[in-house]
C-alpha cells in the first residue's frame, strides 16, 4: 500500500475543529464520491489493495446502472472512429467471466452474467446496408460476427418479425444484470471493509495545490489521501473543482422499459436482439429470470430524469416492429437514467492535474461493461501506479486547458510526480 | 326510516356467540360490500336517510374509479340500441352540478367537476362517416351536438393533428376527477357516520330465505338489515349467493395513462378530445391541474389488472396520431382497472329476488357518471321505496332464471313484498 501524500494528522474535523471521522474509523486513504457501479467497483478494488476507503453517497447502489440494460457488447457497439474505445471494451468484456466469478465469491451473490450472444437485425434494405457496413468494420477490426439471412435469424429467434431481412450474429456480446451487479458490489464493498458516508458532498477540499477530501452536506469535512470523483453525469458539478481540472461530463438521458414474463409461457427471446429502427437503436435484453429489458432512448435533456410519453412510445413502437409478440407482456417499469458522457465518449480514469484528485466517470453507454476494468485501473493509479497502457485513451487530463500538445493527455501517465502520486 | 325486516336482537356475533359488533357500534341497517365510488355513494346516501350503514372493504376508496378518466359523457357514449341507458346517463349528468356542490359541502373538498365540453374528432374519411352517423343518432334522440370542420376543430384545440378531418362539438359532456370524487365520498361517509370494516367478506349470510349480512374474512359475522353488493366486477363471486340471484358482472380491463403538465407550459388541451382510431376509442381528458388522462383499452382478460406493453403502445400510438404534442409530456402513471360489465352494459340496481339483498354494481364504463343517480336509487330502495321509473332498465332481477317474462324484471318493482322490503 502506497501511503504517499497523506499528511499526518489528517482526519475528519467537525465544525469546531475536533477530530470526528464520519463512520468512526480512521482517516481514509481514499474517498470515493459516488456509490454507483463505478464508485463501488473503485472502492472495492481500492480496499482490496489495502487502502482504507470511504464511499460518499446519500443512497449507495443508485445511479445510472439501475436503469441500464447491462449489455456487454464491444462488437455491436463498435462505431467508426471509436477503435480506441473498442480495445478498452474488448479488454473489459474478456475480464467479465472472471470478474463475475470473483465478485460472486466476495458478495455471495451472482450478477446475472449471461453468455447469450447478440443478434443485430435489419428490418429493411437501408438497415441491411448499414448492418453490412458494421459487419465490414467488425471484420476489419478482427472481430467475430457472422452474417445471417432473415430466415436464419428467425431460426435463432422465432418471435422475430417476419419482415426481418437479415442480421449479424455476434456470439461474443453478452449481458449482466446491472441491478444484481450493483447489489453484489455493495456487498463486496461491505465485506472488504469499505465505509459509507450517506451524504451528498458539498465541495472538493483543497490545501495548497492539492485535493485533500470533501466537504459533506452537513458541513463536516472528510479528509482523505486521495479523492475519486465517480459521481456519473454530476461529476463536473462539484464545487471547488479548479478550472484547470475540467470534468467535461454531460448527462445523456436514456429511457428504458421492463417487461415481465407471464408465468407458464416460454420466454419470448433467448438472446439479446437489437436493431436500428428509423435511425434509433432499440434492443431487447432477455434476463434468465424472464424479465425483458427494452431500451433505450438517447436524449440531451440536461438532468431531467422524467419518463416521457414520446420516449415510451418510440421504444414500444420500434420493439413491436422487431418482435410483435411483446404486446402480450406486462409492462412493469418505465424509467429514465442519465449516461455520463464525455466529448469523445471515452471515460475519464485516473489522476488529474490536481494532486490528490482522480476521476472515474464519463462511461457513457459502457459503465457496466467497463466496470471490471475501471476497478483495475483505479486500484493501480490509487496505489501510485501508472495508468495502464490499455487505458491511455481514458487519461483524465486529456481535456485540460493546456490544449492539444500542452495538456497532461499528451504526456505518458506517471511522468509528473504530482500526478503519479495524485 | 323504514326498519322493516330487521329481526330484533340481530347483531354481530363472535365465533363464541357473544355480541361484538365490528366497529363497536350497534347492528347496521345496511351493510355495503365494496368501498369504491358506487359503494361509497350508496353508503353516504343511505346514511343521509338515517340508516345505520357499514361499508365492508379492506381498502375503502379503491376500485375501478381510481383508474377511470371521469368523463361525464352521455352524448358521446351513446350507441345504437342503448337508448335506455342514454336516459339514465342524461339524468345522471343533469344531477352532477348539484351533486358536486352538495358533496363539496359535506366533504369540504371538490371533485374536479369541469364543464369543459367534449370534442370528438375524425382522422380519416371512415372515421368521419362513423362520426356523421353518431351525429344523426344524437340528433334523432334530441341531443345537442354540433358538426365542425377540421379547421373549426383546430380553432378550438390548436394542438390537434393537422390531419383531423372534422368533428363533433358536444358542449354538454363534461368531466369529474374520479380520485377526488372517491376521496370526497370517503370524507362525506365519515361525516355522515358511516362505519368502515376493513376486511374482505367471505360469504353472504342467509337465514331462511333472507340475506342477513356477511361473514367477514376473520370469520366474524356482520349482521345487517339489508346487504348491498357493490363490489364491482367481483360482485358475482361472493360465496353464498343463491342460484336464483344471478349477478352477471364480468371484468372488462381498461388500461389508462397519466401524463403530467411540464411546469411553465400552457396545457396541451382545453377540453376532452376523443376519437375512434383503427376501431379503438381513445380519449384525452385534461384536468384543471394540468394532468392529462389518456385512455382506455377495452379488454376481456378476466381479473388480470396488469398493464401490458401492447395496451400502452396502442394508447400512445392512437393519442399521438390525434395530438402529436403529447410526446413531450412526462408519463407519470400506467395503470389498469376492471370495468364491472353486465350483458346489456346497464347496471344492476336495487332489490333482488332474495329479500335483504340489493345490488349496486355493473356500471361498466359509467360508474363515475352514474354515481349520483345510484346513490339516489339505492337510498330509495333501501328505505323500502320502489325502483324509480327512470331506473327501470337497471332492475337487479332482470337476469334471474325465470327467464323472459318469468323473472322479476318483468314485474314492476315493489310488487312482491319481499322485494320491496328487501
Amino acid at each position: 500500500m502506497n501511503e504517499d501524500g497523506a499528511t499526518a494528522g489528517h482526519g475528519t474535523l467537525s465544525r469546531a475543529g475536533a477530530p470526528a471521522p464520519p463512520g468512526g474509523g480512521p482517516r481514509p486513504d481514499v474517498a470515493v464520491l459516488g456509490g454507483g457501479v463505478i464508485g463501488l467497483v473503485t472502492a472495492w478494488r481500492a480496499a482490496g489493495r489495502g487502502l482504507r476507503t470511504t464511499v460518499v453517497d446519500p443512497a449507495p447502489g443508485g445511479g445510472a446502472a439501475a436503469v441500464a440494460a447491462g449489455m456487454l457488447a464491444p462488437v455491436t457497439e463498435l462505431h467508426h472512429g471509436e477503435e480506441e474505445l473498442l480495445e478498452l471494451n474488448l479488454a473489459a468484456a474478456r475480464r467479465y467471466p472472471e470478474f463475475a466469478a470473483e465478485l460472486a465469491e466476495f458478495a455471495e451473490a451472482g450478477i446475472g452474467y449471461r453468455a447469450c450472444g447478440t443478434l443485430a437485425v435489419a428490418l429493411d434494405a437501408d438497415d441491411r446496408a448499414l448492418l453490412r457496413e458494421s459487419h465490414l468494420l467488425q471484420l476489419r477490426c478482427g472481430l467475430t460476427a457472422e452474417w445471417l439471412t432473415g430466415r436464419e435469424c428467425r431460426r435463432l429467434e422465432p418471435m422475430l418479425a417476419p419482415g426481418v431481412r437479415g442480421g449479424l450474429w455476434i456470439e461474443g456480446d453478452h449481458q449482466a444484470d446491472p441491478r444484481l451487479l450493483t447489489a453484489a458490489l455493495l456487498a463486496a464493498c461491505r465485506a472488504a471493509g469499505v465505509r459509507f458516508v450517506r451524504q451528498e458532498a458539498r465541495e472538493l477540499l483543497l490545501a495548497g495545490d492539492r485535493a485533500v477530501g470533501l466537504r459533506l452536506a452537513d458541513g463536516e469535512r472528510l479528509l482523505a489521501g486521495r479523492t475519486v470523483l465517480a459521481a456519473g453525469s454530476r461529476s463536473g458539478q462539484l464545487a471547488g473543482l479548479p478550472a484547470e481540472v475540467p470534468v467535461p461530463v454531460r448527462p445523456v438521458r436514456g429511457q428504458i422499459l421492463r417487461l415481465a414474463q407471464p408465468p407458464g409461457l416460454p420466454p419470448l427471446l433467448g438472446r439479446t436482439v437489437r436493431a436500428v429502427v428509423r435511425g434509433e437503436p432499440v434492443y431487447l435484453v432477455p434476463r434468465e429470470s424472464g424479465e425483458l429489458v427494452l431500451g433505450a432512448t438517447t436524449e440531451e435533456r440536461g438532468w431531467d430524469t422524467r419518463v416521457t410519453a414520446g420516449g415510451v412510445y418510440q421504444l414500444l413502437r420500434d420493439a413491436h416492429e422487431l418482435v410483435p409478440g411483446i404486446t402480450e407482456l406486462p409492462l412493469v417499469e418505465t424509467r429514465a437514467g442519465l449516461r455520463p458522457t464525455t466529448p469523445d465518449n471515452v471515460p475519464l480514469l485516473g489522476p488529474t492535474a490536481l494532486p490528490g484528485l482522480q476521476l472515474a466517470t464519463g462511461h457513457h453507454r459502457n459503465g457496466v461493461l467497463l466496470a471490471p476494468l475501471t476497478g483495475e485501473v483505479l486500484a493501480e493509479t490509487l496505489t501510485g501506479g501508472e495508468l495502464p497502457a490499455y487505458a491511455r485513451s481514458c487519461h483524465a487530463g486529456r481535456f485540460a486547458p493546456g490544449g492539444p500538445g500542452g495538456g497532461p493527455a499528451d504526456r505518458p501517465a506517471g511522468v509528473r510526480l504530482s500526478e503519479v502520486t495524485g
